[in-house]
């Protein structure tokens, strides 16, 4: 029963791994990153209009766009011939819940470190 | 003399993106993570140690820690044989600073809406 029950969480597991995976290796692009810082400032942005800073060609975009698309960043609705493309920013969060925890390197261990002085204190004055 | 003085930062902006894209490369990847999560549990791991869980064989340990330092995620130090790991924060917070802006998306638009709605109102009541 403990087997069956674990394997649903196994997959969940699973799962937030490859979202993990995807969201870092998405973010590893500058023009990547710059997709997003753009989309950030401005909602709702045409893949051309996307493209137009870039001193790369429109299928290069296109394919930068299908990555951010596969790993959540992204979402993209067409109407007409126009392809609108917006941040969706739910894989970021959850970028940062796995990396806050490193953000203040040492913390962990301080507060070992102060427990351990403090059991130290309080052996002496037994 | 303006771009004089500008090379310095550009250089200083390459470096910046190229460490971006080191350190979420490095974290694409589960085991990698997982190296990082012990080095933050426990300060100083050998080689050896660090290996034991991993059902990959050592020199595919090494090839991750040789990812994790080029990033600058993790130092080693040389004892006679035994070669100790300790976890580098710094790029964590670098890659914390870029994700921050995007944790709470729509801030911004939401921002830029309550201005517009603001300067609507301030406009009506001229």
């Amino acid at each position: 029963m403990t087997i069956r029950s674990a394997e649903p969480t196994l997959h969940h597991m699973v799962n937030y791994y490859r979202q993990l995976d995807q969201t870092f290796a998405a973010l590893a692009d500058p023009t990547r990153r710059a997709i997003l810082a753009r989309l950030d400032r401005q909602d709702g942005v045409s893949v051309s209009e996307l493209a137009r800073p870039f001193a790369i060609k429109l299928p290069a975009v296109m394919k930068h766009l299908d990555v951010l698309d596969d790993a959540g960043l992204i979402t993209r609705s067409k109407a007409g011939r126009v392809v609108t493309v917006r941040l969706s920013a739910e894989p970021i969060k959850e970028a940062m819940n796995w990396l806050r925890r490193y953000e203040r390197v040492g913390s962990g261990r301080l507060d070992r470190l102060a427990a351990y002085a403090g059991d130290e204190e309080a052996s002496q004055s037994d």
